[in-house]
């Protein structure tokens, strides 16, 4: 790729960068459409537009994002948000302060070498971009100090930052964790492997005088995990027609208006997917089957809460401190029964996962890894023929139908600089859901969980296969015979590829930031998706609400996608600084632009008070490393003798994050006691605490008709419960 | 060695293991030595003989520790020492049932085979031993079938009574936990690295008001850690001069009764030693000092209690259940401050550790390690040096002056089975000390953690240096350059001269175990000392006490000198199973001699609560986990086909690691709730709990005075501490 190629294809995505927000601005202000731009403000009955206003300014966005506070973040969208907007602006001020000192230095220093590139130039012709690279400096050149010096900087400028950010973030999470408010999940634990109970017991009792007996004081009430998949299955039929039923309705009430004053009665056939079988009145028919459905969930419901009782429980105290130490508390003497932890959310629990035994959830954690890591290795295969498949002399080579498109000069110019990275992206956008699946299968047993398990994976695919991927592809295509021969030289050879696709990496950032967020902002998918369906699709006002509930952040893509970009512009800052300001921007808009989206538009599925945020500072060093050993490589190649210096920076990088891991890590994972001890606003209701946390299922329509509980839920000693 | 010089180590090993026997049952019947051999029964206030009857058989010791059951072991020696019990009950068990397949199928087979040996004979000639290991067999016969079944008979031997070993181990644990009786350290935890206090707060004020805060009900009161250097010395200078005094008194009073009826008052110089000086008289000087030195340590407390706290508390609540969980749970944010575990009893605790800052802890852990692991390395040399050294041929080559002794015939034989092994059992007795030193450098708080670690340490050692040492030894010397050209040899090398070694392991645990018990049960060191000081030194009451108190059984080093026994017996079971009877032996007279040792000699210093057991349960699964890897490269040189058929066991013994881990282990690190919970005799005096903390030089002579505590020790609330 060319420098002319380069500009196009950052030209190109400036331009629609700017027509989509054109768009925004244009389709923001319209009021059928603030369902799509504002669903958050509005599912918090709040009015969509502050101040209420119509007429606003198109940048008024920009001014209200960059006003709002983190405590905004936190009222709008939780602490995980929150979070989330930590790792934006640690990574920004990185590369900020990065960039004030290696730009103005590095860029002359490389620029006026006079050597003639010996290796590390892009493939092609040698051109205006490499010159400011670190390929044009000479072997052995003492400018190399410059760049052996700018790796500290960009190490220690990520040192200090990420540590004030871990210091933050834990902040963030015991102002949370101590707010005076009730929340449920902080007065339950989670109790699992449960022991079988003896003859005379029944689970209920046998959990409900094993904590009794530990907690005399604090113990509230039980309730036995279940195994809810029959009656899950009748409750979702129950509301399928429930909803059918109201459509129906609706279809009916309208017709009376358009049509016929007496109306036209819906009707439909039976059979498979309503196209054969018997016609029947849809009213009279949902009717039937919801009369049918309702004495036999509730005859389910007694069923599966006295015969269904599984090997988990829920224990409820009536005290946060009690309830943050017994989560943290060995309970058996033998360690792999009675295992305590902190209960999740009840919105985030995955049911089916709890009972789960011990070993089992060990030997699926150890397969799922093993599924993973050949999933990681295989996919490299395929993303090394896209990569070398996919440039124009190619395509022209093997597809030689495709020559008359190819060779029209513009077109050329714009597949050049695209198609590579398209190819990338859509592969790339397959993979989270079956490693969300894959970390579900581990037996995990909370959503949020779940998500930073697959993320992590996530992670390292993308990384594994995007990053060294793509870096080595062209190499391995024409040197795989080498390798063979001496698999040390996969270091050298990263380092070899490394500025070969610096400009294929610059153009990466540059799609992903100008496209991506032009796209997030203006939403114009869901967008045109939502007018589809009320148009075509939605009777009632429950279904126009489910077309527009905007969903959540999704965490499980977005972080590793960030700390790609992460990855990608720490290897090339000192090798290619011209990066660094394209990576600052990258975090600079998506700084505002998710500001605007998590106050305006989406709604957190769950919250997990920042557990996220270990997960990603070790991510963040984790790069950190590889840009160091590949700085390690690369200035090595350059028979530079000073190199060893760069040594210790590896080493200091472990050192970091152990001192992370020993410093912080443990709060992330349990409740500090002097954070749980803070007094509340209220004494909490224990009876609402516990009947949040029955699923759905399982909740009688009748509210009060507690007697059905009785059976899996254990009983409220009402003489002890509150001391 | 060939077999005659074989039987002659044997017979004489025997000799002097009855002749020690016969002199135990001579010494131990006297009236004067009943302080040497029932020293624990006379510290407790029992009669030393039971039944008190002075004429008993000789053999009445063999009967009494027979019939004693381990309720006996605990209540005169405590948990610990009962845990070791099962240890060697374990190992015997182990022993007994492998021997009972191993020695009438493998014997046979091995001796019957007509091929000459190949390889793995012992060094010099072919011999009648030989004929019945392993290395007598053909190489590729299927007769190998026998050996390779028998690797398996042994692991899943061993399998099963390790874990039953651990279950018993844990009940054994719990019961000891769940005793009503009122034990102090379980209503204490230990508090280290707690912030500097605000301007405002003393440190006690600080440790009070946080925990007060968390555990408003059941928090009792706090003894803040101080820097005791100073008052320690002078404490111990003023104990010295009053023993002093009693002594010289004592004199005084005896030169009455002897000499002249107005006595001699005893004299001494105040210089050096002794020697020089001014002439004093003594009990004039004494009480001076003592009179002198009273004040001095008085003041020295206050300063000590009000000016010298240190970052570290132990912290006392009300309830057992409170302190397990508060040991257990996380307390700050910042997980490297107010970090919580166990309090040790007070007898154990290493003082001057607790107040060793979190990384301090950490890099002095990795120092230490790597001291350790560099003098595990560079001790190899002169283990193999003295092993190729100390054979008759050798010396008789090198030393030529020592040809006339060496070469009398009778000696000859002695002195060739002998001399090795005594070479390695002193170079041996250097180490523990020098261990243990590391290990409390390291800043564990505890003396029973800090045997741990040494021992850990230990038992690393003797297998290296004398197990692998030893067997590589003789090799290494001759083919140490074939080693250098291909390291991978090392394994091949290993399992080649095991047989080599096989009689110089079998002389030195028969050496071990008749010798070594001979010396332990006869206590022939001990009573010459005793009688010797009695005689000479000891001048008043409490001088003879000192002169025959026994101390405890000594685990650092007695655990990894069994371990290296299991190690070579396991490694050499399949090999040349007649070692498996000498194991057998070794572990059954162990336990019958140590039982009466627990019973009636040794005092325990401390009580871990069976902490132990993980520890040598690892190390017994590393050491079969080292005989399925030699006995992998064993039949391998054997050129057996089916040697893969070898490789699930390691695998096996890995994941039952694993298992005994996950199931067990955290219970030994931390108390289980349910254990805690159970009731207790009577409601504990917390002060007197608070009091059995105070470190001997800070507790005032006179009993009551309470104020000069008040400093560093924490004000009882009165009116909160019992809800």
């Amino acid at each position: 790729m060319d420098f002319s190629s380069f500009l196009t294809s950052l030209g190109t995505s400036f331009v629609i960068f700017v027509i989509l927000m054109l768009l925004f601005s244009w389709l923001s202000g319209k009021p059928g459409n603030k369902v799509i731009y504002y669903p958050n403000r509005i599912l918090r009955g709040m009015d969509p537009w502050e101040g209420g206003s119509r007429t606003r300014s198109p940048i008024a966005w920009i001014r209200e994002a960059l006003s709002s506070t983190e405590r905004d973040v936190i009222a709008m969208s939780g602490v995980d948000s929150a979070v989330y907007f930590v790792f934006l602006s640690t990574v920004l001020g990185i590369f900020v302060l990065s960039g004030i000192v290696l730009l103005p230095v590095l860029l002359p220093v490389a620029a006026t070498d006079t050597a003639k590139p010996t290796n590390g130039t892009s493939k092609g012709s040698f051109n205006d971009l490499d010159k400011l690279s670190m390929g044009h400096v000479e072997e052995g050149s003492s400018r190399l100090w410059a760049f052996l010096l700018a790796t500290y900087w960009v190490s220690f400028v990520a040192y200090y930052l990420l540590w004030k950010a871990y210091h933050h973030v834990s902040d963030l999470r015991a102002a949370a964790l101590m707010s005076p408010e009730v929340r449920g999940e902080q007065f339950a634990i989670l109790v699992r492997d449960i022991p079988p109970p003896t003859e005379d017991q029944t689970r209920k009792e046998q959990v409900d005088t094993y904590f009794k007996t530990i907690y005399p004081d604090t113990f509230y009430r039980s309730m036995v995990v279940t195994d809810n998949q029959e009656v899950n299955k009748i409750w979702e039929d129950l509301e399928g027609y429930k909803k059918k039923l109201v459509r129906a309705e609706a279809i009916y009430a309208e017709s009376k208006k358009t049509g016929k004053p007496e109306g036209i009665r819906p009707t439909h056939k039976t059979g498979f997917l309503g196209l054969i079988g018997n016609k029947v009145d849809s009213i009279e028919f949902y009717n039937e089957k919801i009369n049918e459905l309702i004495p036999k969930l509730e005859a389910e419901q007694k069923v599966t809460l006295r015969e269904k009782q599984q090997s988990a429980a829920l224990v409820f105290f009536s005290s946060r401190v009690t309830a943050a130490t017994a989560a943290q508390s060995l309970h058996a003497k033998m360690v792999d029964t009675w295992t305590a932890m902190d209960a999740p959310e009840p919105r985030q629990m995955i049911w089916p996962n709890l009972p789960k035994k011990f070993y089992e959830r060990v030997i699926r954690q150890y397969v799922v890894y093993a599924i993973v890591a050949l999933t990681i290795f295989f996919y490299m295969i395929p993303i090394a023929f896209v990569s070398a498949f996919t440039t124009l002399e190619n395509l022209r080579k093997y597809l030689p139908f495709l020559k008359a498109i190819v060779d029209i000069a513009a077109l050329k110019t714009v597949l050049e600089a695209y198609l590579p990275q398209l190819a990338l992206i859509i592969f790339l956008a397959l993979l989270p859901k079956l490693l969300l699946f894959l970390s579900k299968a581990e037996g995990i047993p909370s959503e949020s969980h779940a998500a930073r398990a697959a993320s992590g994976k996530y992670f390292y695919f993308t990384v594994l296969n995007v990053f060294i991927g793509v870096t080595l592809g062209g190499a391995l295509f024409d040197s795989f015979k080498q390798i063979q021969k001496n698999p040390n030289s996969a270091v050298n050879l990263l380092a070899t590829s490394l500025p070969a696709s610096a400009t294929f990496f610059l153009t990466f950032v540059a799609l992903k930031f100008f496209v991506g967020y032009g796209l997030e902002l203006s939403r114009i998918v869901p967008l045109i998706i939502y007018h589809l369906k009320r148009k075509y699709l939605c009777k009632t006002e429950d279904e126009v609400k489910a077309a527009w509930t905007p969903g959540d952040l999704g965490f499980t893509t977005r972080i590793p996608g960030d700390l790609l970009i992460v990855t990608i512009v720490f290897c090339y800052s000192v090798i290619a600084p011209i990066i660094i300001p394209f990576g600052a921007l990258y975090f600079a808009l998506g700084w505002l632009i998710l500001r605007n989206q998590v106050l305006k538009v989406y709604v957190p599925s769950y919250e997990s008070y920042g557990r996220m945020w270990p997960h990603i500072n070790t991510r963040v060093v984790a790069a950190l490393l590889l840009f160091q050993v590949t700085m390690c490589g690369f200035i090595g190649i350059k028979k530079f003798h000073f190199t060893p210096f760069l040594i210790p920076l590896p080493i200091l990088s472990l050192i970091f994050a152990f001192v992370c891991q020993k410093k912080f890590y443990h709060f992330f994972q349990a409740t500090a006691l002097e954070v749980a001890c803070q007094e509340l606003k209220e004494t909490p209701n224990m009876e609402q605490v516990f009947r949040s946390f029955i699923p759905p299922s399982l909740s009688a329509d009748k509210a009060a008709d507690e007697d059905q509980f009785e059976d899996a839920l254990s009983v409220v000693s009402r003489s002890q419960s509150f001391v």
